[in-house]
């Protein structure tokens, strides 16, 4: 890929995109959320060959039509996620803090069977921070949400956070 | 400029900025049209030194603060546009056959004392041509208004259009 394809992208992605660290409730995680990371870009459905170039750029990631007329260029995991953010944050500029603070909390993020609670806590900490980047979102689940089901199972003690 | 700034500048415009032809009804104007053509860059207020590293770049337009909290970074007049648009138009995607489009009405634009009747109206439907690509914005005035002006002023005769 060429860096001033790289460029673009970037641009896109800071004027019409999302990067995005969320928790996400897990009923079958023992240790009860997930981190979730993910890159969204959007295109009006009759012109999504538009996101299908995107795609052919990046190689991964899934394109969905949704209800309302727009379709949505996914990427979404740790893996990919990492991927693209390598790839364009030197480029980015609005979403350059945020973007670092994403591959920072990916870096951090151990494979799923070696996560412990400790550290579970740690990067919904990290989660909670790169959302500060984030003003566009609105935000449902924070780290707090997550030391109290930890404490609830008795998986942490109060004194550990 | 560099290659990769004019790049990302390119995605950012192709994500969320504008480029539009407008016919504005003038009153001091012997014709009653003129052909406005524009580049917006959007951005929070809050966010608005993005838009003054944008103006860095470009060296040209202004930046107005939005009652509604936004701000807009605004090139406006055939000069700015032309200039714009062929520092910008090889790296565009998604809105490349407007610019060359918008390009192609401003190099056939003559200086505003040249202007005739017949010119006025073969311009008007180049901006309704470019008004196909501009999926977003709804038009208000087309070359239809444009002859119906010259007409009622005599300017050009029903069979000329």
């Amino acid at each position: 890929m060429q860096d001033i394809d790289k460029a673009y992208i970037a641009g896109f992605l800071d004027g019409d995109g999302s990067i995005m660290a969320q928790l996400v409730h897990r009923k079958d995680y023992k240790l009860g959320y997930q981190i979730r990371v993910s890159i969204v870009f959007y295109q009006k459905t009759v012109h999504q060959e538009f996101l299908f170039w995107l795609k052919e750029q990046l190689e991964i990631g899934y394109i969905r039509q949704r209800p309302d007329g727009m379709s949505e260029y996914c990427l979404v995991g740790l893996a990919e996620v990492r991927f693209v953010l390598e790839l364009l944050s030197p480029y980015l500029h609005l979403k350059q803090e945020l973007a670092l603070a994403v591959l920072g909390l990916i870096k951090n993020h151990p494979p799923q069977r070696k996560m412990t609670p400790q550290k579970l806590v740690e990067l919904a900490k990290l989660v909670d921070e790169s959302a500060r980047f984030n003003y566009s979102k609105k935000r449902t689940r924070t780290s707090k949400d997550v030391v109290q089901f930890l404490q609830e199972k008795h998986l942490i003690s109060p004194v550990e956070t």
